[in-house]
């Protein structure tokens, strides 16, 4: 039995969106740009594919613009936005567990300058209002938080956190990283004072290599990659118009029945904890409940390092993660696990199962089943 | 009948390549961070690839990078270059002909205190060494020379510049776009002194989005696009495992029957000018024998507007482009016309017709017939 449950790292490609990318790789090739027949068929996808993550966000779908994926949104999100508004001041906030996407953005704004505030968590992983209030100073030109934490699952208050920056400064920037959040909720930036807001494809059954990223219409933000023009200038380069097809695709089948998927998730994760809490010294890092993502659960396995159950449970056909995968394959200790307080011992033995719509009682059943296995006795070699 | 005669602004992915994906979308889709099996499996698709780019290039595959596109890769190759250099000067040299992907990323140098000289052409729209020699200063830092253009096909010295570049100064950078003529050409970096080197997925039958830079491993350059650290730092982000390897599968199927895929197109071009030349008033821009290159030709038609020959083409099947399409629909005079001093008049009569190895004979027959018939005809119309 295969059980993949790297769902927050990467997820299997819906049939359809394969198809409908084939089609246009080899049918409808056309480059937007050309102003013939092949042309005008490929800015019809792209159109079609703004009108239809412009719609899950509730927004206009001028302003929806295509990347190269999640980190590309994040960098122009994060960079454009401060280079464009810097006059206004130089000081941005985020939170200590950030993807790297937006941690090495902003480390690269404090080499050009830029004086960066990171937000600490609480032991479940999210940021305290009223440190995001202290934070807050006349010259923050841009706050980025981060939806769905990719590493323990937890949602930050987005909502409450875009009405107080806008009550506190309308001109500070607000950005959401929602990569791990966007396909598992429903987020509407003009509602929670969101004015940038970062998605992916290949975390939603999408292809890899595309992401977008929605800006709103008065934000002004600077490009980071110059070039023919395309989208607008904010983002040169031929279009990817399979891969934004297949994004959209994918957004589509994801949302037209969240609620029932997101629930089935849920139900899954909960099957999960209560199996897998039954074994001796294993904790769960992070909410588990409907106020925690309903993919990601956050195991630590006291006295067995992650990678050696990680290779265990590979030996069973089940894939998972040690920590984040989206720190290639550097073995460093999580910046999450670490801002969550999470003992040292303890992050050198934490797993992430992260689950899609793909995954079934039945694979989960089969994965408690190893670690009922496989944990005992890997306790017992680690013990002499 | 179907005629796609603009492979110079993308082209059809090869069946191969759109299967292979599937496969990998579907199938192998894992995170090549991932420690476990479907993570290994995707590295080991974006090794194969780096060997098979590095393999047609005579480079290490440590040398090789993947990016979003060519666009990405100029602008990497430029502004990473800069960057990194800067120490050492901050002029830079460039020519008048370039893809918008050099020159606005140049245009954005300029505007951060780089200067940059744009170096003439001749009427073929070839640079004059006289011109680069004269250039070349103690502190230009990075020369960038595109190796085949996009409008007209005219190549570039590239191999006897790269010998002038290091000869006046070895320690300024020299970057080729071939973006054009990757897949058409053998271009082998080494020997020719090339430091970095730009090549795109779509224009080779392979998948939009994608496209890989050459960096010699000596050479310094920063990131533009800041995150987990994948691809040494240099380019960030869950690398687009289908996209890299379509792009280095459609590399391997165009390189090994290279010399004959080549001729095969030389012969289609020249029997399309012998033909076109026989219409009245009729031009071609740039050479056009075996020092061009093989797919593309810039045709004139003295009293017809580019948009009005290529729409009224269209009407037949046939599709071609007016100038280039990488300039984003924008109708602005070209700059290579400009530069190489086509008559105004001539500028806004110019189409461009380009070929790949799905181009046949038969294509070139009804292309002829249908130019004969609507020039003519059109010709008629506008005297009136």
């Amino acid at each position: 039995m295969e059980v993949y449950l790297d769902n927050s790292a990467t997820t299997r490609c819906f049939d359809d969106v394969a198809a409908l990318m084939t089609q246009i790789m080899c049918g409808d090739y056309g480059n937007p740009s050309s102003l013939h027949l092949k042309g005008v068929q490929a800015e019809t996808y792209i159109r079609y594919a703004k009108e239809t993550i412009a719609k899950t966000l509730k927004v206009n779908e001028k302003e929806i613009y295509f990347t190269s994926g999640g980190t590309e949104s994040d960098n122009i999100a994060l960079i454009g936005g401060a280079l464009a508004n810097h006059r206004m001041g130089r000081r941005l906030i985020t939170t200590a567990i950030e993807h790297p996407g937006i941690l090495q953005a902003m480390k690269h704004l404090e080499e050009q300058g830029f004086h960066v505030t990171y937000l600490p968590v609480d032991q479940n992983g999210i940021i305290r209002l009223e440190d995001l209030r202290k934070a807050m100073t006349r010259d923050t030109i841009l706050v980025s938080i981060m939806h769905t934490n990719n590493e323990i699952g937890s949602l930050q208050p987005i909502e409450e956190a875009g009405a107080l920056i806008k009550k506190m400064n309308p001109n500070t920037l607000f950005h959401v990283d929602a990569v791990q959040g966007f396909g598992k909720f429903r987020i509407y930036p003009k509602k929670m004072n969101i004015d940038m807001l970062s998605g992916s494809g290949h975390k939603i059954h999408g292809p890899k290599g595309v992401g977008f990223l929605y800006i709103h219409e008065n934000v002004k933000v600077k490009p980071i990659i110059f070039g023919g023009g395309q989208q607008n200038g904010m983002r040169s380069g031929t279009e990817n118009v399979p891969g934004i097809a297949g994004l959209a695709k994918a957004a589509e089948m994801i949302y037209v029945n969240l609620e029932e998927e997101v629930n089935k998730l849920y139900s899954l994760k909960q099957k999960f904890i209560d199996g897998v809490t039954k074994i001796e010294n294993v904790s769960i890092n992070g909410l588990t409940g409907k106020n925690s993502a309903p993919h990601v659960v956050s195991v630590s396995v006291r006295g067995i390092r992650s990678e050696v159950l990680l290779h265990a449970l590979e030996d069973k056909g089940i894939y998972v993660s040690a920590g984040s995968a989206c720190a290639a394959r550097k073995p460093q200790p999580s910046a999450t696990l670490k801002a969550i307080g999470v003992e040292k011992d303890l992050m050198e033995s934490t797993i992430r199962f992260s689950f899609s719509v793909f995954t079934t009682a039945d694979e989960i059943d089969y994965t408690l089943q190893a670690m009922y296995d496989i944990i005992p006795m890997l306790r017992k070699y680690t013990r002499h």
